[in-house]
């Protein structure tokens, strides 16, 4: 099948990630999807000015109605922000029978309701998943991996900004103003800082996920907002000994009572998980009657991050172009002719990782010189000792523990086969593999 | 629309917490999916048994291939477990052209490729959320949720009674023997445990995460799989020593040399998010080229957690039932005619949470008394009291923090007003929310 034409508006920070997820995995992406996906048209600002991405084979314009309106494109992306030409951009998309991406909070927010009360008449999709969080699919995840929950409450570290500054102002004492001029440093806040820390685009993202939870409309106007500009490093430390954090959350909860909508400093107590989301980093608490409480957590802003929910929707998008409800997401995410049937699978002794070893011994100070030898012999470096046994139980006999770098599962084995062959050691090692996960 | 009718095979655990998730949130269901969802038949057992859900409305056999062929059915839930008997009874589903919902993770990884051919070839649906780590909508937000991804590894905690095991052996020094004994008085472990603590369960699922990640076939024999018998609790502290925690860990990758499958104990850095989940909740790390390191965290096990992801299957069946690929989701999550159009948004005054309290008064003993008198007459109880104060930067001003119980932030408000009327407080209160997420 042909691939799908696309149109991008705006090739900023998010437009520049798309262009480059979309040539990078193009061929994963088309395996998925059933068809590729080809950028064909973008609108830019200015059009001298430098990009993130290559532009070869991307018909430039400085027009985005120019794009709105090409008869070929089928799909329109809209990450230009703001509200009011988006606003008028997206309806013309939506009227011109084209199905709609947007990366914009915002946009969604304020003129949602009408917006997709117009895609409804037309018949498209208007997807936002990129707009909520970045990266994590807590669109999809409510919409539809929750949707035999009544959603009880919802609550959402879903500003990337005031984290960083909360986080820098517990675990260093820091405070509000000194961290607010790092993070415009770092680029983690814009110069004029009053959206995120005010709680301003929290409310906006906060409103999408009160409505698809409890099934409510849009309503940016009901959302109570306060900021983090008044929290004092003081009441960061007392929250501390009280057994909490003070995180900038939103909170949503539909109840006999009514609907909450509110951003403001909360704290929260430290055992929960969401309690430990630190830095930029995003996360949403669902709690649903069955399901109990679900978190979801990734990066919630960022060039390639918000990239991967706006492919994601672009994916989702062309599987449901293809008409056929039974099979839009293949069985095993990808095409069944896409599967790589002859993939090699790795035995275990083909396969690297660290270890982490544990042995007893006659002689400690001895044998560690041995242990050594053997495992540089073998190419193994060692990360740390511990010659400190945490039990002593048998004054005689010592134990070891090491920690090495990675190593193929074969180089260890004969290592620890020589090491169980020293005099000095008692018995079998123990070996636990290590993952750092990054 | 008249409700989809649908059979279920097995009421047992999860089979009972379906029907009650079903019944319980059937307005909710049918706002969501567009019509009502109906179990008409299912089968059992024994029919004599005590049951977990209400059966009345449900025809219940004991003959699971007469629910099956039952041309009235257009859903079969396979939910008896096991491998021999639930492959057939799903080959002959899909091929009386019923789509399947299945919770059974031996059975998609070691017949999926089997089942999922036949499926394609007769146009129907088998959804198998319920599957993976329960509650957790995984195999959702790696089809679908981060499709743009090329995904580089995951890593996961997907099986609740060896993280139960590790946790408590972490926590409270317990030894291996000692700590499954009571899971298995806890329900959490079966008599005979060697599904769980050798790691065969959580290979299942690993082997269908493994080929949905990275496009290539079910494979259930390529995976490697080491249970946690042998570790010791010396292994637990010294791990803590070096800064790591041990968890019963699935890993798959995906690199140039070829695909890893492999189940084990390993050495996780303790910082990392995953490493603090404890107790029977799972969560699975999914690292992705453009979006980097996600989590997704829930319960992994249980009646009501799990039919919340057979549910939500179903959900999805019945919307892709309507086939109008446009609209399949609704764009709010629930349809355009049954969204709430005139709830009740509470203001900020009307909410109830709990609140922190810190204000500088002249003479602490004195204040103490009239502020909780104030806060009494109120009726706002204290949770917490600090008169230590973190800071002392002026020896005459004293800084006092309180912690309260959840009150409504009107009354709240008064009584603040209140206290900083008293003589002895220096300038206005600060407050911030409580809220602890349970």
């Amino acid at each position: 099948m042909k691939p799908v034409k696309i149109g991008i508006l705006g090739l900023g920070t998010v437009g520049g990630g798309v262009v480059n997820v979309l040539q990078r995995n193009a061929s994963e992406i088309a395996r998925r999807a059933g068809r590729g996906i080809q950028v064909t048209h973008a609108s830019v600002r200015n059009l001298s000015k430098k990009r993130l991405c290559s532009t070869a084979g991307i018909v430039l314009s400085e027009r985005p109605m120019d794009v709105v309106n090409n008869s070929d494109l089928e799909i329109v992306v809209e990450l230009i922000g703001g509200t009011t030409r988006a606003r008028e951009l997206v309806l013309k998309a939506i009227a011109n029978g084209k199905h709609v991406v947007t990366a914009n909070k915002a946009l969604i927010a304020l003129h949602g309701n009408e917006i997709f009360e117009e895609a409804q008449k037309q018949g498209v999709i208007v997807a936002f998943e990129a707009a909520v969080a970045g990266g994590i699919p807590i669109i999809k995840a409510i919409r539809e991996g929750l949707s035999g929950n009544r959603i009880n409450w919802l609550a959402g570290i879903i500003n990337g900004t005031t984290n960083f500054i909360l986080t820098e102002m517990r675990e260093k004492g820091r405070e509000f103003n000194d961290v607010l001029k790092e993070a415009q440093a770092l680029g983690y806040a814009e110069a004029d800082p009053t959206f995120d820390v005010e709680g301003i685009d929290a409310a906006h993202k906060l409103t999408i996920l009160t409505a698809i939870a409890f099934g409510v409309p849009l309503n940016f106007d009901a959302a109570y907002t306060e900021g983090i500009t008044k929290i004092d490093r003081e009441d960061v430390q007392y929250a501390e000994q009280f057994g909490y954090r003070i995180k900038h959350l939103g909170f949503a909860r539909c109840s006999s009572k009514g609907v909450e909508i509110r951003v403001h400093p909360t704290l929260i107590p430290q055992s929960r998980l969401i309690a430990n989301v630190n830095g930029v980093m995003n996360a949403v608490v669902v709690n649903g009657d069955a399901v109990g409480s679900t978190l979801f957590y990734g990066a919630g802003a960022g060039s390639e991050p918000t990239a991967s929910s706006v492919v994601s929707d672009l994916v989702d998008v062309v599987r449901s172009l293809t008409v056929d409800p039974e099979n839009r997401v293949p069985h095993l995410a990808f095409q069944p002719d896409a599967i790589h049937q002859k993939s090699k699978f790795l035995a275990i002794e083909e396969i690297e990782t660290g270890f982490y070893l544990r042995m007893k011994a006659n002689d400690q100070t001895g044998v560690l010189a041995k242990i050594a030898t053997i495992l540089s012999e073998a190419g193994i470096s060692i990360d740390a000792v511990s010659q400190k046994p945490p039990m002593v139980e048998n004054a005689k006999q010592n134990t070891i523990a090491i920690l090495t770098h990675r190593v193929q599962e074969q180089q260890m084995n004969l290592a620890i086969k020589r090491i169980e062959n020293l005099p000095e050691i008692i018995g079998k090692l123990t070996r636990i593999r290590v993952e750092n996960l990054i």
